[in-house]
């Protein structure tokens, strides 16, 4: 599978390699069956077919109707359709759209966006374990309220909102719930109906498919402006020709983590609980985030008086590969603004390092770390 | 190279197989080389270099610098972010862009759009070669005027416009001049500094690189909002996790298309025109389009007392692959609005049937085709 075992690659929320089953059923799609999807010749057929095969398995994997599902360019063009094209479609009936602090930058710089368009922004608080007020986001719903877009688990940190809570909250007010789920699907069970989702995002790079492609799904009714306009693609909602290939290794990448999370799940949280439980035996070292609520990949320690980027940097050197939470923002001097929302302060959250486990994660590559880990912070300490 | 021979392809102009070479220089960024290029760890140096690379080559070919090079999900995305990303930054300063009535949709439906949100456009006439009216466009220009936008080569007909005296007006007056080029990058030569360009949108998949993939550069200095928010991907202006091996593909493949195109252009031409001289041997035909002014693989011939649907299953039949003219309206009842504009009747546009030629027509295909044509065109006439 991950041939490339130089080194140990602990930032698979970040991206992750496409799984080589997934990558063989994108191969023929290349430069065999390359037709025009739009086209209508018998040599397009084959190629059409495919998109809707692969657009079924999306459709089965988070309960929802075939023609709800339309494929992006990824999560960010997932993010900004929804909330963009929701805010035009609807500014007559109103400019207010609720959010949290904790977002990804691609719903938060839209949001920034919309707000030098003239719309208004809520941005509803966590609490210290980046879990989004529910009280918060009730009260602030006015008539003027057009979306509440809360993620479903979050990059940095791996909460996992409560979900089921704000699709109750939404439907009871008539309002239309956006989840941006890029760090959900693949890992955890979401079933839009159950949900009460209306709108969900997701990037096929983050479950072991290709990068530049995603999904917005949309539920039928849903009254939304195009973004991409153009030729009749996507039932002339998203328009571009059809990303063949990379439709068919998304189809398959979401099938298969589905089929695997039940068993690849038991066995990340146990390798992320003994990470955690070894990791804070390092003196001076909290957990961000909640311990139990969280992604089974994800793992965020604050070491305090040791700053991130030195830390990474000694881990570099030594083959490992974990980041400071958001690959987007790598290299901005600026504070994470999901740890300060927990109420970090701008020293702690300067010091804090996610490490994201996938499916090639081993149990050798664990231990190595932490040893490598204490040994880093011995050093630093003492130097 | 195209291993599928089983069919005869000419509908390059709707998408084209990707060149094995190409697809080579792709394969190791789908597993091997998967780091997120956003990412500060060394692992994802590599990947971060060959962005680099490929942006180097764009920046080449077209005779920009590589800071002007911005990476899209492909030709759709650049035409709409050059339109509406304008549209919106220059909301202040004017209300009024001209475009042309031969652009593709991604062009027209956006201006559509556009017109929904208050902007005005005027749609410069072409003559009955596809040519846009220049004096129109002169006149068009009001002090609220932000922007022009000419296609490059037209997709349907294959006309390409005077592109130079179009960037010499918009200088003039100090407008923004953008230009759809997805039909010419590859096929003819772009300098867009030569050429006065502002703005330009391409599609890798046009000249055998991967689908999902374009550029759209921007001039130094021109003013344009983004239009995917989110991460500081792309310095900041264009959000999402780079599709790397889709980049690496785009700057290969175009590279590759620039160093063939002088002799390919003039095989194609030789097989273009020998193709149109035999099809208008068949009684009560003509060539849409211009005989000279024309891309080395367009061919648009009007089957009078044919219909192209009719004409199109029965060369599909025969496993020839042509079309319409746009794939992205295939299936559509409508007319085309290209040959429309040229002045055809209803009836003479709808009798009308595009084939384009790339790198693996061959001579003998030619034939086979032109064999076909008559005998299904007398077996239609006949029967
Ligand atoms: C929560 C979340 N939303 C959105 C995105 C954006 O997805 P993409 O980079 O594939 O566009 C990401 C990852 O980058 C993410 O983690
Ligand atoms: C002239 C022109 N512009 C824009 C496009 C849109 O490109 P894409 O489908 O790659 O988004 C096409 C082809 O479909 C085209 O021929």
């Amino acid at each position: 599978m991950n041939e490339n075992k130089k080194i140990i690659y602990l930032d698979y929320s970040a991206t992750t390699p496409i799984d080589k089953e997934v990558l063989d059923e994108m191969q023929p799609y290349f430069s065999e069956f390359y037709g025009n999807p739009s086209s209508v010749s018998e040599f397009s057929k084959e190629v059409k077919m495919a998109i809707d095969v692969a657009r079924g398995k999306v459709s089965e994997a988070i309960n929802c109707k075939r023609e709800e599902v339309f494929f992006t360019s990824g999560g960010t063009e997932s993010d900004n359709w929804a909330l963009i094209g929701t805010a035009i479609a609807k500014r007559e009936k109103g400019n207010h759209i609720i959010t949290s602090t904790i977002e990804h930058p691609a719903i938060l710089n839209t949001c920034r966006y919309l707000e030098k368009l003239g719309f208004k922004i809520t941005y509803a608080p966590v609490d210290k374990y980046g879990i989004v007020n529910l009280e918060y986001i009730k009260r602030a719903i006015t008539t003027k309220t057009i979306l509440v877009s809360v993620m479903f688990a979050n990059n940095e940190i791996g909460s996992i909102e409560p979900i089921r809570e704000i699709g109750e909250i939404c439907k009871n007010n008539n309002i239309v719930f956006h989840t941006d789920a890029v760090q959900a699907i693949g890992h955890v069970p979401v079933d839009v109906e159950e949900l009460k989702i209306d709108m969900l995002s997701m990037s096929a790079h983050k479950f072991y498919g290709p990068k530049g492609i995603g999904v917005l799904y949309i539920k039928k009714g849903i009254k939304i402006d195009n973004y991409l306009h153009g030729g009749e693609q996507e039932r002339a909602k998203r328009a571009g020709t059809e990303n063949t290939a990379a439709i068919v290794g998304l189809g398959k990448a979401i099938e298969k983590s589905n089929l695997d999370m039940p068993n690849e799940n038991i066995r990340l949280i146990g390798l992320r609980d003994r990470f955690i439980q070894e990791v804070l035996k390092i003196k001076d070292t909290e957990l961000n985030g909640d311990m139990n609520n969280r992604l089974p990949g994800n793992v965020n320690i604050c070491f305090n008086g040791v700053e991130a980027e030195t830390l990474l940097m000694a881990l570099d050197l030594r083959g490992i590969c974990a980041s400071v939470g958001s690959a987007c923002s790598a290299g901005s001097l600026e504070p994470s603004h999901v740890l300060m929302s927990l109420g970090l302060s701008e020293k702690k959250a300067k010091s804090s390092i996610r490490f994201s486990f996938g499916k090639w994660t081993t149990e050798e590559e664990i231990n190595y770390t932490i040893t490598m880990l204490k040994d880093i912070i011995n050093n630093i300490k003492e130097g």
